[in-house]
């Protein structure tokens, strides 16, 4: 057998996305006339800011010698100090461009930073429901993972988190806004985290990492803000990149932005460059980091996000589903409702027959997967929120057209009076 | 201690780097006005071919939507049945673009390759002088990295290959032409690899991967011809990229090609996709996805590396170095003359106090580093072969401008002189 052990692990517990992603295509190839409600995909689809598209024609007619050559695997230095200034304003804390470094977005700016912390058996706590490859991230570099319940509405429960603490504790991902909740965290929860996290250290001798995990920090709404993480606790990581912000997902573009606060800050560094040489990145395509020097404060239309916003929760409220509080991202994380006392018959023979066919009984039990089902008879995809930890729920993406969601209305409308006969 | 000790480890291991960049950088500010002869780096210094500039002014010029979104992690159809075709081509073995991943780098597609198939405690056998990151790579993974010797000029010893095999070999990689010696393993050589493996595979019931690290495939000298070897082997991954061929080494675009006669080929497949999202890579850069597409086939001026390889030759030659046949690539490997008895007493005091210096004294007594060393005060940079497991060798990198090649030549032979008084 050719695949490692825990890589045949990972796919097994990934499979709901596969599977997601099946339903789809064959939906698809079925009747191509018909349109698919695919909330499923957490993709930017809006067009990059015209800045950025013209910095990119710029720099490419540029004839410049060297410009596409290895740089330092940290970064071009103008652009970690575009970084700098962007970070020192949004984190209320000055950083320097030495404390930056440039990475393959921030999914790879993570793992720089867990293969540069974690030993083995290391504990990295995680807020429920998280970033379904938050797992997979801290396993391959030798973590465990640890959840921390939430409050009501998924609001930060500090009291848990502070459960969740203990001596082999080596970092905490706040993800804020978070994905798949779009829950932001304010800062009256940040300063009573970092008095948490402060306590932890004082009572142990190690104060935890607090990775600040915010690719989705420009997309608030309603006037809501993402408050500043960094001024507030010494020994701060903050990862982001500019996938959302404009809207360049496909071109990896990310980084990691350390408080000088941190303890043996320039031994971190040194780790952080490399990780980049370990785990193979070298450094972050050099023409997006050219670029990103340029635009780091542009913006794609988020307000588009907004207005799709909108009309999915006047859909989702239409149709009856509670959700929680979506301030931030572009995902609507709903409550799966209890199902009718017809259909849960015919549920239970389908999860049989799934549950035989796939190998694996557990997940087609999960109330949220047997809800995704349902709904994709109704050529609706969402995700069920069992990959995030949060079974009884499930995420719906509005990086999706319009017109889409205006469609998806009266059939989630339909689907739900059935779900619940 | 926030870094992991195994990080921390790898810092100390990969410290010589560190100190001739170091080295590097004090020479340059000490006198701006003197050259440095810095044949440390492995940096395509050439400019990218007009075909592949003009692919980029075109690509950033179309205003089609959706240029830089996510595509499927093992990236867009097009480029990977452009890959399938120049893989094919270059391995006389039919592959589909289905067995094609992007990924970012050579150095990307190993690690996703590696975590795809090592559990802890799995072997991979490289052939010595090894490319410096191969333990890194391996050991992040889980695995072990087992040495095998080469014969005279560094040709292959497939003997060697067959002792070195046992019954946890997962893997083994043959760089060809390799980095350090330009070396290329002629097709005889391959055919008794495969023999080798084969007989391996036979008696233990699994066969080893034959993992073909190729990114100086186009970069061979005086009609060396790198001979296929997917067809004659049914275990192989290719692993390659762009960074020497079209001189983009900044902008991570590489690939991994899988044989169809792979043993579980399809779960290999899953487990590499799965691979470039549990890694943070999630997708090779989009748009230079889309560039190679169009120009998979265009070479940056690799006739330069020859001008550039026979003036080297010419230099090293007449200051009485020996050396490797360096066949391809852009090194060149060279053994380390025995030091006079003069300098023999000056190099122990120097060595004694550099290793208190750095705090390991093991590195600071080898041979070749005692050579870099001395050699730096001459403005002369170069790599000791400890870094390839190979002391006692040094590694010169013409990946540098003429005028530097045709400048060290009398400063070379000064040096040399002086080492062997």
């Amino acid at each position: 057998m050719p695949v490692a052990k825990a890589v045949r692990a990972d796919l097994e517990r990934a499979s709901w996305i596969r599977r997601m992603f099946e339903e789809g295509r064959r939906l698809r190839e079925a009747d191509p006339s018909l349109p698919v409600y695919d909330f499923s995909l957490g993709n930017p689809d809006l067009e990059p800011p015209e800045a950025l598209l013209r910095a990119l024609r710029e720099l490419v007619a540029d004839t410049a010698k060297g410009t596409h050559a290895y740089m330092p695997n940290v970064g071009y230095r103008e652009t970690r100090e575009a970084i700098a200034r962007k970070v020192s304003r949004e984190h209320a804390f000055p950083v320097a461009f030495s404390d930056v470094v440039m990475t393959v977005g921030a999914a790879g700016g993570l793992n720089v930073l867990l293969h540069a912390i974690l030993d083995s058996g290391d504990e990295v706590v995680v807020v429920r429901p998280w970033f379904a490859e938050y797992r997979f991230y801290i396993n391959k570099h030798g973590g465990r993972m640890v959840e921390a319940g939430t409050g009501p509405g998924f609001a930060l429960d500090v009291d848990a988190i502070r459960r969740a603490l203990g001596p082999r504790t080596k970092a905490l991902i706040l993800n804020s806004p978070n994905n798949p909740t779009g829950r932001i965290y304010p800062r009256s929860d940040v300063e009573a985290l970092s008095a948490v996290l402060l306590a932890h250290g004082e009572a142990t001798g190690t104060s935890p990492l607090l990775i600040v995990d915010e690719p989705y920090r420009d997309l608030a709404y309603e006037g809501a803000v993402v408050p500043p993480v960094m001024d507030a606790y010494p020994e701060t990581v903050v990862c982001s990149s500019f996938s959302k912000s404009l809207s360049v997902p496909g071109e990896r573009i990310g980084y990691l932005a350390v408080s000088s606060r941190c303890a043996d800050k320039s031994l971190l560094m040194d780790a952080l460059a490399m990780g980049m040489r370990t785990l193979g990145f070298v450094n972050a395509p050099a023409l997006m980091q050219r670029a990103v020097a340029r635009v780091a404060d542009e913006k794609a239309d988020i307000a588009s996000y907004a207005r799709r916003r909108a009309l999915l929760l006047e859909a989702v409220r239409s149709a009856g589903l509670a959700f929680a509080p979506p301030e931030g991202a572009f995902y609507l994380f709903c409550e799966v409702p209890p199902r009718g006392p017809k259909g849960r018959a015919a549920d239970a023979a389908r999860a049989a027959a799934s549950g035989a066919a796939t190998g694996g009984a557990a997940a087609a039990e999960s109330p949220d997967v047997a809800f995704a089902m349902f709904l994709k008879d109704y050529r609706i995809l969402l995700v069920p929120g069992s990959g995030f930890g949060m079974p009884g729920w499930a995420r719906l993406s509005y990086a999706v057209d319009e017109a889409l969601i205006r469609g998806v209305a009266p059939e989630l409308k339909a689907a739900l009076g059935k779900w619940r006969e």
